[in-house]
């Protein structure tokens, strides 16, 4: 398969699908995919409807504008704000985690929730100085429960060196909601070497993975429809914050996006960084770490492991020229033994990514539609 | 009844009651209560699982302990952190609203989620630069509820001049959540002149109250339960920084303590304020000003609206030297036109809230215990 012809059978850069949501009616499961649904319930519903209260007219997302009075210089699709206080800019994300089970191999629902808010900290260059913490509990819920996950959400917090500084708690009756939600923000002090966005990728930056992908994402189907495979893989569910800085430390100005793809996978992490950044990217699929079970898992279920969840990786788009700098960087922290240069950035094909496969055909790599697999995290 | 025959059926400040935690083997409705059994949720659960994440060893929540480098200084009790910088102080503070219905007379979800996250910011002192927004929404959620609750956010945030920063969006399969949870967190900057904690009232501080109480619990109940009160009353949902900056600029360290009460009422917020500051509070009942149909509404549902909730007012703690000249700020602002002074803190009977009636008698005003409503926000 070639990209012309692929590009024949679907778009992804000019948006053919899905259908406009105007002419849907109700939510579905698909828009909680991380995927081009996903982007489309933001774009075509959540952004119109905030108007200017995002206070985003005018800011351009590909420029140094560096915030002052609360100013933001972020898009509303990234997955971090940067909130400039004049003498210091604070790096601010949010996620809410519904992930079922609550319980699965290599994590909970609490170590995640830590992990993918600093997470998506770090990607912004933001150093997480604290958490808030949210639990919606169904009445009901055991406190056995509560209790082991709020003490994974605190050994989590310790482990990365970021306290949970304030919270909150509510209680729904039984039925309304499953089990427990938990939301977390992160609050970060952005390092001075970042500047980073996804709308600052360049035709020649060197596309580099930190590790193996799939894992977490195959950890919790297997263990939601009991496929057994949970001998054998793990959730990488990890904070990624040190690497992050390392990686900065190493050669800042040279690393223009970071991005830990979680939901929708590498794919869609690499197609939103391609869309943003108006270029294109070809990747090495043989390149891509898959650990054998995983991949093995995915074949047996028809997934692409391209767009299967992680959530202990980051992919990173660096200058050529420091691109061996910040892979030896990568590879002296222990969330990034295993990195790997996975491609490069094209000036062809703007806003889209194809693959080299094992035997030389190029193809081009989507973003997942609707859902693959719903509450993933 | 006098406080002494009353101390003897119930001591909320030796908590006696509920019983400890350790024996209920399930979450309660009551635990979302935001009485006494929300705090002990909060207190045998949630604090002890996080151990020393919350990195509060060693801080003096009594203390001017000025943070530096993510240090907090508040107590896990309180509802916002004060998170230190080294050059500044910023304030985070989050709450997650599973509010039903959705909709209600004077607001919605949106609105509510907008305005509770800016108050519990402006209560400890910040001036509020930003806010995340995190939807979890049930699969099969009309679009239209979510554009118009979506533009209600907006708008509320556009009025309040704080913008919503970053965001995220989960979708639950049907029957998983009960339509839509918004998680709000709020950033702002610590005004200099602010130095506010539940522990920090004074013997001899007065007590002032910004406006009318009970009325958004009122509307929500009558709301869900088709009570018909909908025509004469309306939720006080509003923002209340303004209203708190132009007090901490009228007399900024005579301010001691500032609550928005919300759950569990003005009762609540004066019990929590008497047990961090082991004082006595003594109101006097008449001079709370409740408005006549919600009142009415109070009387036919047996409530005392000391315990119905709250989302646009604040009770604050002054010294009495600066009191005149604070309410005189207040009732400059319009969120505060009403406000009235119903009370002072004494030495004796700490931890213990007392009401002077109508006709010289004197009462305990204790917590909730359980639940009086769930859901309220």
């Amino acid at each position: 398969m070639n990209v012309e012809t692929a590009t024949e059978t679907v778009d992804p850069a000019q948006g053919s699908c899905p259908a406009p949501l105007t002419e849907t009616e109700r939510v579905l499961l698909g828009h909680g995919s991380g995927g081009q649904l996903s982007a489309s319930l933001i774009r075509d519903v959540i952004v119109p409807a905030l108007g200017d209260a995002t206070k985003l007219a005018g800011t351009d997302p590909r420029g140094e504008v560096h915030g002052s009075g609360g100013a933001t210089e972020t898009s509303p699709l990234e997955d971090a704000a940067v909130l400039g206080l004049g003498v210091v800019d604070v790096v601010v994300s949010t996620d809410s985690f519904v992930v079922s089970p609550l319980f699965f191999s290599g994590g909970d629902i609490g170590k995640l929730a830590v992990h993918g808010t600093i997470n998506d900290v770090a990607m912004m260059g933001g150093d997480p100085l604290g958490l808030s913490l949210a639990f919606i509990i169904e009445e009901g819920f055991p406190l056995e429960d509560l209790r082991r996950i709020t003490a994974s959400v605190g050994e989590a917090a310790r482990e990365a060196g970021v306290p949970v500084v304030t919270g909150d708690s509510k209680v729904v009756d039984r039925g309304s909601a499953d089990g427990l939600f938990i939301t977390t923000t992160g609050i970060g002090r952005r390092l001075p070497a970042a500047r980073l966005s996804a709308a600052l990728a360049r035709p020649g930056d060197a596309v580099l993975l930190s590790g193996p992908i799939a894992q977490h994402g195959v950890t919790i189907l297997s263990a939601r429809e009991g496929l057994g495979f949970d001998g054998d893989v793990a959730s990488d569910t990890r904070p990624l914050h040190r690497l992050a800085a390392a990686m900065l430390d190493a050669a800042g100005g040279s690393v223009h996006v970071m991005r830990d793809p979680t939901r929708g996978g590498l794919a869609s992490a690499l197609n939103e960084i391609a869309q943003a950044s108006e270029v294109g990217v070809v990747i090495d699929e043989p390149a891509v770490p898959v650990p054998t079970p995983v991949a093995a898992a995915c074949e047996m279920l028809g997934l692409d492991p391209l767009h299967v969840a992680n959530e202990g990786c980051l992919v990173a788009f660096v200058d050529p020229g420091d691109a061996d700098a910040v892979l030896a960087a990568m590879r002296s922290d222990p969330a990034g033994r295993q990195a790997v240069r996975i491609g490069e950035v094209v000036a062809d094909h703007p806003g889209r990514v194809t693959a080299r496969t094992l035997i030389g055909a190029e193809r081009i790599v989507d973003m997942l539609i609707g859902e693959q697999l719903p509450r993933i995290c």
